[in-house]
């Protein structure tokens, strides 16, 4: 859904469902990972990106069941950015922190690597 | 809005404002339910039906007034899904929790219906 | 995007990136404000006004920086709507709480003035 009349994709929804890795490690084309990040983010401001984000980060390993539950805004111009985690289930059951978002690598404006580093103040287990 | 070029409506976005009743009793026509859920979701894997709903349950009764709002993503293939309660107002101010989803009923992919079991695990009233 | 077949425009999904101030001081022209609300609403609801809102207030002054995360019902026939402070990070680190809006000013269904009280119950600084 790309209905954009700016350069900054005022408007512009995007929907997600993409790998995971733990550490730097790549993900292996053909293997299914264990973790995936599934949700939406869209553009918010007309005059910089600035994006707002709700999303799943889904575990489905021998180690890790469950799901953590972030919202927030990514202000592209910081140089990392802070989102929410509101909630969890399974292993993360009614998990609340922080997760903090930094660009790993990109190309053009079609991919782009993110890093987030994700720490629970929060944890009933 | 459905741009799907996909068995799996990837990126349909759904919104929503349906009758709750609790237990098992079916709305009655023509009559307006004390509870409503009103939110979106939208389909986000390309391979199979996965969906992320953000909505808010509105209890308006002489029992409970109020709103309880969830975040979380809908495995489908799994037997439940657990979403998270980040929040609530009124009767339901500040409160935490799980809501376990189960297909209750369906009828092609025109109607379904959900069974909810929701458990407050925080609550300042 | 506005796909609305009836009065109350069902499934429109608005994005906004609004201007804030404390207490009634209207915007300087030209003047970048220190708040900014960024997010999304749509009305969810055929027989009525209601929406459903994912936002973030953001902050950069001096005073303050750091962003709240609120998610929630906005049941425009009441007076006054409570929203849930869902999660906060810089200065608002964990927060929640609830935020009640209520129509300030407004000028047809172009342009709308929202008073906003927000109260954090939970504050880990």
């Amino acid at each position: 859904m790309t209905h954009w009349k700016n350069g900054t994709y005022f408007g512009t929804l995007v929907v997600f469902d993409d790998p995971m890795t733990v550490g730097k490690v790549l993900p292996v084309a053909g293997v299914e990972p264990a973790e995936r990040a599934q949700g939406f983010y869209f553009y918010d401001k007309l005059e910089s990106y600035t994006s707002w984000f709700g999303f799943s980060i889904v575990f489905n390993s021998t180690a890790h069941k469950g799901t953590l539950n972030l919202v927030g805004a990514d202000l592209m111009d910081d140089k990392t950015q802070d989102l929410s985690v509101v909630g969890g289930t399974g292993d993360f059951f009614m998990a609340r922190g922080i997760a903090t978002l930094c660009l790993d690598a990109s190309k053009g404006t079609v991919y782009f690597r993110l890093q987030m580093d994700i720490k629970l103040y929060e944890c009933y287990v």
